[in-house]
């Protein structure tokens, strides 16, 4: 393997932590910035909501992550497989979110699969698609603290 | 640290991500092309089932599979040591599924312990060893939703 | 991107992985190799604890690990930034313990913010902050069970 295929391999698996990263942190600019000019972040049924283009994704993730309480998303073993300056990629996903107001819980376990292309050098995310594997919305009890400053 | 070091790490962590992967998504013939021919996979009490040989281990990942209502392995935390064609990894896993009934959880916190060796330019798992560290059969109260197509 | 920054980010994300999987087997002295001499390990609140040199570290997570009837941590999602011979990583953790009077659970979700520098070649932590975002010390009913040997 070469150094440019290890290097490709590591920013596309990078793309996904920097993605969970910065919803976790609510950082909507880091957000947005990973995903092409017309990209397709596509959350099937049963949540079922489709954004297009990045101007579009920056308004939903801010939106989405307005209803939680807390909102942390952990991204596992991902799988990559690259076609020149496409790439696919695949990820299991755990989410666990609260509500606004306290009373219900999100306990999500999820796939995404992915489309990528390299543009100017860099990784970005064509289209995003969020297949729910399990879903649990009981409340949870815990106690929230605030992002890091 | 040379390019060809970088690939055999990536190579066995990738080969950690692509069990759980195969296992989440059902694919049994990727999850059996893992393994070396006279692998085994041994997963220690309570749960204490050993399987030898890649065709057994096949037969064994859809045997179990077909058990669970839904299956979801979360693999964390990859530490390996290399041995020339040799190679050691260490894992900490979480696994949540439900019984095919829907009436037991399953909650598992566990660490697999590896030995791989590389055949032909490919790492491979030679031994697994499953090491539960905390479970829970809990009834799991939330919904599952199909693989995807 | 170079062979030497692939090796760099590389060893950043090992020395994260490392650090949970000393704690989760308990191995103490493999902990406290991570860290450099006059290391800093803070826990905001609401924990709110802080360990000065390596020495203090070691004692500090033998400590409060015999606290807990088992304790896994599971770390996700690394974001890194190189400059030179000093670099940041962020994370988001999921820890998962019980008291060891098997009376109180610790069910958390964290990010750490950490500042590295590269020591005689080797990556060690200078500074790891814990920031807790989500906490739940509800009684967890499961069974656990020993150390791998």
């Amino acid at each position: 393997m070469t150094t440019a295929t290890l290097a490709d391999l590591r920013a596309i698996e990078d793309l996904g932590h920097r993605f969970a990263d910065a919803a976790n942190h609510r950082d909507y600019d880091a957000f947005a910035a990973l995903w092409t000019e017309d990209a397709v972040w596509q959350i099937l049924p049963p949540i079922d909501v489709r954004f297009t283009a990045r101007r579009e994704i920056r308004a939903a993730i801010e939106n989405l992550l307005g209803r939680w309480d807390f909102f942390v998303q952990m991204p596992h073993a991902p799988v990559v497989e690259l076609e020149g300056d496409r790439a696919r990629s695949r990820w299991t996903v755990q989410e666990i979110a609260r509500s606004a107001d306290r009373t219900r819980g999100n306990f999500n376990l999820a796939f995404y699969h992915d489309e990528l292309v390299r543009l100017d050098g860099r990784w970005l995310y064509a289209h995003r698609t969020y297949h729910t594997r399990y879903f649990d919305d009981s409340p949870l009890p815990g106690t929230t603290c605030a992002l890091p400053a």
